[in-house]
């Protein structure tokens, strides 16, 4: 299994992204967990290390996309 | 199925993406077009119809979303 991180904020881009995106992905395939990154502040750390700029963002296998534009990370600390 | 189309122009942020998130989709609930604007150029106006500004773009069930930057679909042009 190829492990997928699908960083948000709650925003309405985020929620478009997560509902069309991070459940598109092949279950069989990928194992995809959902951060909120305004509730679970404890990931910031991890998302800026992954190179996550602003959510909506998808880190697969290390390799981060970034998804339309919905808020910056700096804007969550 | 759901229709799900990836806009592209061979750049090296497209590829990664293509290979990363356009092959990541469940293939039993989506039929992923892969689509080389660069190569196709009469597919630009049904890109551009959709909301698509930059590649790569992946179009889902007509919701666009731009991953990453590669290049301006103005530039394609």
């Amino acid at each position: 299994m190829t492990k997928a991180i699908f960083f948000h904020a709650g925003c309405p881009v985020c929620v478009s992204a997560e509902q069309q995106f991070a459940k598109a992905l092949d279950p069989s395939r990928y194992d995809v967990e959902i951060v909120h990154l305004g509730e679970q502040r404890s990931r910031l750390a991890e998302a800026e290390a992954a190179g996550v700029k602003s959510v909506p963002a998808m880190v697969i296998a290390g390799a981060t996309f970034h998804i339309n534009f919905g808020a910056a990370l700096a804007d969550l600390k």
